[in-house]
């Protein structure tokens, strides 16, 4: 894999995670495109990513530009918009594509955090019904610290779990993952493991309110070098 | 706290979890004792456990008999047994008992394991409305590898997640854990976690298998020491 040839596009990338990981998948030399419902937060978003950077690494343009533009299709807009923004865009995806879903749907009620069970036991089996059936949807991201992803100097140390029924897009997405430094990827097993992982977002929010940190993150200890 | 008045009783402690944590914690200082339906398979346990240790401190007998001994009374039987043994057990705990859960319904269906999801979300919380409300339950030990538990060389260096809808219990739980040598008890908040500490196991058991190891484990990394 040439990482430098990889496309990536975040719908919704203007918000915090979608920047963070504009950031650091350009760090690693991928193609990134923000796309925004207005060009105009877009731009702002990639600008303020490109000043980080020294560069004009990242672009820019409407969510269906940044999906035409990407191979890897990254979906974070928070999760009560993700089907409405999902059907308006499927028709803009390429013949390569594969969607990358990092929503977790939580609420927060009397200051606590509580997981909101999609009727699909997850928002990736959610999502992954309404999508066109050519196109592969791998979860992934869900739980690493926004805060440190926009950060170019904090060092992530940390796994990010990997879960898809497509094994040949779960294996592009993760041999790509292994560029973003400090990021590892680990192999979640079939989609049904966001089940899981979104429900480990939100331990992870608790256990940060516990200790008034965002740094909070997972790693699997155990697995062979 | 003094670590060596903690008392640990262990329900259905011959199995390789129930061992493994009674291992641990007669490592700690803790005073333990095996329980088991067959008296002559708790000693046998025992007898083992005691040998690593070079000592006869982990005492044995009925799983009653270490239910009236213990304040920690862990959990170790499997989930379909569960309910059946507390029910059998719950006029036998002490005033002062705690009962420690570590069960996770788990099942393997055509060489793929999934959780079995109780009605009630969770084990624990299955548990927990078939106890009597005087019993304080904790949910614990979900995610420690077994095997790594009843090797006494093998450096733990992970976390454990406890969760508890009774605060003052959560925190005499994790007290004592620290004392068990590279185990470092994490707050996951109310008992409501357990459904994802459950479903962390279930994760954890098909990483272990897509790696042929049983060494995997999490840690969460960026909390204040």
């Amino acid at each position: 894999m040439n990482i430098n040839t990889v496309t990536v596009g975040i719908i919704g990338g203007t918000g915090e995670e979608g920047r963070g990981l504009a950031l650091r998948w350009a760090m690693a030399g991928a193609q990134v495109t923000i796309g925004s419902r207005s060009v105009e937060r877009a731009q702002e978003a990639a600008d303020e990513l490109n000043q980080i950077l020294g560069s004009q690494d990242i672009a820019y343009g409407t969510n269906e530009s940044a999906v035409a533009a990407s191979e890897f299709v990254l979906l974070t807009v928070p999760f009560d918009y993700a089907a409405s923004t999902l059907e308006s865009l499927k028709t803009r995806f390429r013949s390569d594509a594969i969607l990358i879903d990092i929503t977790v749907p939580v609420s927060f009620e009397q200051g606590r955090v509580r997981y909101v069970e999609p009727v699909e036991g997850s928002a990736s089996e959610h999502l992954k019904i309404r999508l066109p059936e050519h196109i592969p949807l791998v979860a992934a991201f869900k739980t690493e610290p926004a805060h440190m992803l926009l950060d170019p100097n904090a060092v992530l140390d940390c796994d990010t779990f990997v879960a898809s029924d497509n094994k040949e897009a779960k294996a592009r997405v993760m041999e790509a993952i292994k560029y973003i430094e400090g990021l590892r990827p680990v192999d979640a097993g079939v989609l049904y493991s966001a089940r899981c992982l979104e429900r480990m977002t939100v331990l992870l929010i608790g256990i940060n309110r516990r200790h008034k940190i965002k740094t909070g993150r997972f790693r699997v200890l155990g697995l062979p070098e």
